[in-house]
């Protein structure tokens, strides 16, 4: 490398993209990777059937005080719901319970409904494995949105926040 | 009530219990009620096909430090695991999903290995229902360490946290 770049280094690391937003970076209907999402708070969870999972459906601070407030028909802008997917196993040591096995995968949905008009209010986006690979299959944004559409009378959103005390 | 009683009511007040410790409080085996336990972070989760079952295993951030960088054999003194339980439901919207119905319980586990030495380094508590009510039973912590002996080479806690990215 020849002396006279070596100052751009650093300016150029400034612009680079952090760890997860490389190929999924906000351009028409993608979104960032959240980057706080692990310590978002629990609004739900759920088992499937047809993928043998279990998942953690968390919510960023707006979201949370929507849900604990019972308005979320709207949610309100700037919610961010995150899904958390874990494959399922028996517990060895307690073999009724059905617990995580490999991690597989995070999903979001980020309330803006001027910014994400075209995709019903939300913007959607998904990242695989441990690698955190972005799922950018074309037209994922529209996949998603067809498939909430049986949930559009609650802000196309299937989670419903989980009773609390 | 005599005049002269009531400039004592507000200090008799700051020495009540806060809700949900009042038949629960400290008092040789037994826990009070942690109060922010809603605001814990997510370590694992489980679907019990015995009792028909949805678990969130939450950590304070002791707890979840200590789940994250590995350190759970044994878990630091401070952590806190908050179990929250909810009977399950079949989705009307999704049916392969099953997910929460109605609140059922909320159980701790809080680790100090000199003050809870005699059940197994860990203070355990339950609260029933939305109320909140202390499951009182005597023995209950004996009972609790009785059943999570099974997994005593994982510092007497079923739970592993689930894996993340």
């Amino acid at each position: 490398m020849r002396k006279w770049l070596l100052p751009l280094i650093p300016i150029f690391a400034l612009a680079l993209p952090s760890r997860g937003e490389e190929t999924n970076a906000p351009a028409g209907e993608r979104i960032a990777l959240p980057p706080a999402y692990k310590n978002f708070r629990v609004i739900g969870l759920s088992q499937r059937s047809d993928d043998q999972s279990l998942r953690a459906i968390l919510g960023n601070d707006v979201a949370v005080e929507a849900a604990r407030a019972g308005k979320t028909n709207p949610w309100p802008n700037g919610a961010i719901l995150a899904k958390l997917v874990w494959k399922q196993k028996q517990s060895a040591q307690f073999p009724a319970a059905t617990i995580p096995d490999a991690f597989s995968s995070v999903a979001f949905m980020i309330k803006d409904d001027a910014k994400y008009a075209a995709t019903a209010g939300w913007g959607w986006g998904e990242w695989v494995g441990l690698q955190q690979k972005p799922y950018d299959k074309a037209g994922f944004a529209r996949e998603c949105v067809a498939c909430h559409s049986t949930v559009k009378d609650q802000d196309w959103v299937f989670t419903r926040p989980g009773e609390l005390p």
